[in-house]
């Protein structure tokens, strides 16, 4: 509320925007003056009135009310400042993490996070792909690498699943073709880095009758796909994350072998690197900065690689895996899998 | 196989269905003949050919192949029957549960659940709704009456999320208006029904500034959405199922008053059925019978909903919850929730 004597104006905020509610003393009952003048910041509240176009006004609009209802009166003062203008500290944030989350740009996080699965979801469903769930509470692990959480199920030990790749091959070898989830996964990694999380969001997605390079032009048009419709429906949420460069990256993104991945890292960054060894973080950023878009990483070498990944029938220390490269991060791996009982026990 | 001496059906099966190939021996390559020789029920073929239309054969087509590859040899005998003249004990279906998602009941399940989130995911995006995802690893119950499982979460004791529900709520508070959540929710329940399950998926939607009746509507739409959807699009997945009568419910669902399915169950059943308590299975199914429809069971006590629940102002007894029911069991239940701290606390 800013009040000027004879005009207050407010600032009122829903999830699509801000709209100043202009206050002519004079020319509003009395019931809408004294509920202005008791809201508390951050309050909820409920405006009903006129809109008129105004150039001075956030937005070009304001509403002069007839009603005003406090529907929620907050506390005074905030435990943070959801306007930004005084930062606050992590552990504020995540103790009244329901006004962290009215900040605009952390608003704009879901938002946009939640544009983008709806682009994923229309994308694969439009393809035929079959929309699954699979079970999170499982008896053994997937793949060895990381640890799992035990959970106590009734007498017996049990597991939270790290991926559901097990099951979506199954779905394949059932015949379902194509298939995918969207879904939890859980990682009892006790590392404290930004690439680590005990439990995430997996976009997973299983092709039969595929190899590598049908499942990366997938990967390819589904990343694309998601950008376009980010860009398409998104522009001011963009503009609150302060991303103003945004592009659909051009198709087909680069394909290089892990080899020539290699290579660069050796010739860029100062630690050792051999070929056999896993990227570093410092090794996708030194290959990330000279490739400058999305790229796939081919050809991986087949023991630093899951045991279902395909090795190249001509060459089987090579396998037919990918990652697929954001210029500063991993965004997603894959391969063609075994199909044959013999090779893959 | 069918081998009529010069002549020999195939039946070759995709998701979409069955196809004939017929073999004349005289007219295809004999790597085709040895390759059908060679092939066991089940395995996993690629076959190319010219289709030709023809009365006698499923879907009125055949295929006359050139050529004919086994992808994948299943071995002999299989461990059940995939065309289901042999039925199987749960035991056998379960560890060979790939095979068994073959059967075409079976994998018609699948597909027609798949059609049904496609279409949750349609009718939710396009009103506005934000798909979001919420923690499964918490700290404490969302609310009482059903059991937690625990998880060591490293040095600490954490539990598996039985509801989104608290979420949800915070997510309101911090503005975001609509959301909805297709995830995994846990419940320790030691009971053997069709009722009880540890692990299910939760279709969970949460609407700010809406009381019970608008959410009711909305979730009458979205029901129908997916009848209509589904009918569309799950023709010949219903017939594998044998169902045959699907409609989609007329609407508006009847409301009628919890303590009106109370008189009416006390009317129907033998076991005694007061005021206050929760239907039981058999009570249900007499007030499913009496209505014949979907409806909602409206204003129910307010001591046996959870706590969030709104009462009515004027009968605080009694609170803005519903049940949405099917004649045969409860779909889904819901309330407006209280928004007034002092009410809450």
């Amino acid at each position: 509320v800013r009040d000027l004597g004879g005009l207050s104006f407010l600032l009122v905020r829903d999830r699509t925007g801000i709209i100043q509610v202009t206050i002519p003393r004079k020319k509003v009952p009395e019931a809408v003056l004294s509920a202005v003048r008791a809201v508390s910041r951050e309050s909820v509240v409920r405006v009903t009135g006129s809109v008129k176009a105004i150039d001075k006004a956030p937005g070009g609009r304001e509403l002069v009310p007839d009603t005003f209802t406090i529907i929620s009166q907050s506390e005074s003062p905030l435990p943070l400042d959801v306007v930004e203008k005084v930062p606050a500290e992590l552990d504020t944030r995540l103790d009244a993490r329901f006004l962290d989350a009215r900040r605009p740009r952390v608003a704009a996080v879901f938002q946009v996070r939640s544009a983008a699965m709806q682009a994923i979801h229309e994308y694969l469903f439009s393809r035929g792909f079959l929309h699954i769930t699979t079970p999170k509470v499982v008896a053994a692990a997937t793949e060895g690498g990381t640890e799992l959480f035990p959970i106590a199920y009734f007498e017996k030990e049990a597991f939270l699943n790290q991926s559901p790749q097990l099951y979506k091959q199954m779905l394949m070898a059932a015949g379902f073709e194509k298939v995918f989830e969207i879904g939890p996964i859980f990682r009892a990694e006790e590392h404290n880095t930004t690439k680590h999380l005990n439990e995430a969001t997996s976009i997973d997605v299983e092709v039969s009758f595929a190899d590598h390079h049908e499942v990366m032009a997938l990967l390819e048009g589904l990343v694309r796909h998601v950008y376009e419709r980010v860009l398409d429906q998104c522009e001011t949420l963009l503009g609150q994350l302060e991303i103003r460069d945004l592009e659909v990256p051009a198709a087909p993104f680069p394909r290089i072998p892990y080899s020539e991945a290699i290579t660069i890292a050796q010739a860029t960054i100062p630690e050792p690197i051999r070929h056999g060894d896993d990227l570093s973080t410092a090794a996708e950023k030194a290959v990330g900065e000279e490739m400058g878009t999305h790229y796939f990483i081919v050809d991986w070498p087949t023991e630093i690689k899951p045991y279902y990944a395909m090795p190249y029938e001509d060459k089987p220390s090579v396998c037919k895996a990918f990652d697929l490269m954001h210029p500063r991060m991993e965004l997603s791996s894959g391969a063609q899998r075994i199909h044959q009982h013999d090779l893959l026990a």
